[in-house]
């Protein structure tokens, strides 16, 4: 409540200073207003957007700028002036730059490096060299090095020089003069704690840890989590340091990772734009292609059903339950395969693991498909009561028992094949190098309707056969 | 490759030093080597666990404890000796301690924190305070502060006095020396490029940005992802900093983010244990009670086909659909409530766009029951024409044509219903307070289900009637 409030003051505030048209003015109240608060601002009043990134001190602008969504990036740049477009890019540092431009038509992409400085062009187009999804996209080259003869004073002294263009300084990394391979990295706060005369050789612990530009980035955010670092080092194939990644980056990387899986394991595409801003026929063509896929293979339900017309014309009741007993196979797959699915994101799960997932998710699937069997079993018996005593119209007939018995012993088989296929497919899929997260919910149901139906229409024959059928 | 390469060797030389039962030589090999891979050697030779633990420097030990699982992390506390567990508890990081303390049992809780010095006693119980997944827990007290009115040279002293214990100095902290409020911080980087002489005050920009001890960790993730921090400090209601917390937790919130979120769309409660470390029957107790909910709402679907049990018997053609209608509807709405579910948790929704939303579901929906509906026909078609020419048996009669219509106007409506409710349904959920993730795709599909077939044949008797009806 006391944020919205403030948040309402921060919006009136805007509005009376933006209403004065007073730039030196405007430019003081967002001078003073907090990064967030700014992108806020400019998400609530897209019409002034341009305006506020313009009005600004330019190295405010710029991390205003890379926290905003890509639309309103690209809007920007477009209304901007081209001075200021080329302030802006040339203030960015280079992985925010790379990560904005990447996302550019290949013509607007053109034009706009011409605006940027010989040296940081070199530097972006370098990084744009390096494979989605990669360590190399993320990498600054802005960081703090030092040889191992250096002193403590020398090391403080070359921050001081070099440190303002610099991301961080939290980690001094150590370089070979000779083959310019990297040593070691050292923590800042170690470089504090030393005597100013003690040499860096003496303060290393040679435990470095580096990343290849080449690795993934969900690889990257792995080592991030087991050791404890602000900032990692990446490394080419000869050790030769080409540039830092910084745990910041990190959070973005694990949020693209949880909105692609999660888009996946509900049968997109992952779409890689916020909803709201993404076309309208993108949308849909994003969302078409799995959802037909899925309508193609459940046609094979209505050739099972229509291979079992003669059963259903002799006993409809058995069609009363085929919703039923699909749907109980559809969920139990779609738990199981979520729950694998995840695990195998966290690690908690490898591919030699197989065996032992199977054999739980043969006895889970035994046990819930039992409970379940059991619940539609006596519901069974509960509407033949009610229908024997007139309160309801009789479907089932003097075969109520041998229906409960074959809607009870088919929720076993399905709810197991359910939970097997579940938790078998995303491992199958990891095995054949695909996403594990692609064995969505919807594709799982759709594998198991088909011979829930199947399964179903066996245990009704093996019952029913001569009495009914 | 030569990762894998490199870990044999490393598990090669372990089993070599281990069996010589060299107290010096294991505890030399153990200190050079990294905190992950140490980690690995844990998971590989759980035999050796607590060895491993007690005979690394208790500093490393403690980070090696910290990024173990639960489990591991509960074995080895029973098999340490008493002595070496209060060293290990005492050097973790307040926060890590919590955090691990608070998945314990009462009495062994009980036990441990009588091991603890009472100082670290009196943090541990203050942050078991705070309610799961807030701010408080993540917070550590471990954090330089200084006043105003010191030096550049003054802090660096204070740094140099304090910073053995303390978990960060990247980040240092102003409090007001009489009111003891916070009052801004400072990057380490921004006090080494200033002259010593410097005055703190000189430095400072105003503009700090505080977490509350009981906001929610979600929350901070956010803080931290827009704002560019190392660190963020955490004050109560009258502006006291009572602890710092570091952008690393993060990495472990959105993990676990993840995780729930992907097993509660799954429809499963969150397991809150690795998959392969939960017990068998706690497992089965957080499946089963979503798939009993499941189940019986899907009763409703026998309900309606009973229902219809009549229009089944005159055209068993119908209930050859039925589960192809089914699925349509429930894929469209697992889809569509992954991808709201995706866009919320995301920040890229909130709940006043409700009518965007809606709007935009509306013409999907239409858009992909369009062109399902056609499919859908043009099958019907197909079959006809082999079923007229004896391929196959001719199950639709003289009326497939009007069936055709039927079955795809039914996936129009089925569809434009699954993304409507499945798109609805988490907005809703978040405005009644519960967590959006809740409407799993199995929940969404089972919503559908009973309705698609009402729909279905709604529409099968107003083309039918009085003609296969």
């Amino acid at each position: 409540m006391s944020l919205q409030l403030e948040q309402e003051g921060l919006y009136e505030q805007f509005e009376r200073i933006i209403a004065t048209e007073d730039k030196l003015q405007i430019r003081d109240f967002l001078n003073d207003q907090k990064i967030s608060d700014v992108a806020d601002l400019i998400n609530e009043y897209p019409d002034f957007e341009a305006q506020i990134v313009a009005n600004m001190a330019i190295h405010r602008a710029s991390s205003v700028f890379k926290i905003l969504d890509l639309s309103a990036q690209k809007r920007i740049i477009r209304e901007l002036p081209s001075f200021k477009t080329a302030e802006l890019l040339n203030e960015l540092p280079a992985d925010d730059r790379t990560d904005f431009l990447e996302e550019l038509p290949k013509e607007v992409l053109r034009d706009l490096i011409k605006l940027i400085d010989p040296d940081e062009r070199k530097v972006t187009l370098s990084l744009l060299g390096y494979p989605e999804d990669s360590v190399g996209r993320l990498m600054t080259p802005d960081y703090v090095y030092v040889y191992a003869h250096n002193t403590v004073e020398e090391v403080f002294s070359t921050i001081r020089k070099f440190a303002k263009s610099s991301e961080t300084v939290d980690v001094i990394y150590i370089i070979d003069e000779a083959t310019g391979e990297l040593v070691d990295d050292i923590r800042i706060r170690d470089v504090i704690l030393a005597a100013p005369d003690k040499r860096i050789s003496d303060l290393l612990d040679g435990r470095v840890i580096a990343l290849h530009a080449t690795d993934d980035q969900e690889h990257a955010s792995q080592v991030f989590k087991m050791n404890n670092r602000v900032a990692l080092p990446v490394t080419d194939n000869n050790n030769i340091l080409l540039g830092i990644v910084t745990i910041d980056d990190m959070l973005w990387v694990a949020n693209e990772e949880y909105s692609e899986d999660i888009q996946k394991i509900g049968g997109t595409e992952a779409l890689d734009e916020p909803y709201l801003e993404i076309s309208f026929f993108r949308l849909i063509k994003k969302r078409v292609g799995w959802l037909i896929v899925l309508f193609l293979s459940e046609m094979l339900t209505a050739t099972a059903m229509a291979y079992f017309a003669d059963e259903i014309q002799k006993a409809v009741v058995l069609s009363i339950f085929v919703p039923l007993i699909m749907s109980s196979g559809g969920n139990s797959g779609s738990q199981a395969s979520t729950l694998i699915i995840q695990a195998m994101a966290m690690g908690e799960i490898h591919l030699q693991d197989w065996w032992r997932v199977m054999r739980r998710e043969i006895f889970s699937g035994l046990w819930l498909g039992g409970i379940l069997g059991v619940i539609g079993f006596l519901r069974i018996c509960i509407w033949h009561f009610l229908m024997h005593h007139g309160v309801i119209q009789d479907l089932y007939g003097e075969q109520w028992m041998l229906i409960g018995f074959t809607v009870g012993l088919s929720l076993v088989g399905v709810v197991l094949w359910g939970t097997l296929s579940g938790s078998m497919l995303p491992m199958i899929l990891k095995k054949l190098g695909a996403d594990p997260a692609v064995s969505s919910a919807p594709f799982v149901a759709t594998l198991v309707d088909v011979t829930g139906l199947i399964i179903y229409f066996s245990v009704a024959y093996m019952f029913l056969r001569g009495i009914l059928l």
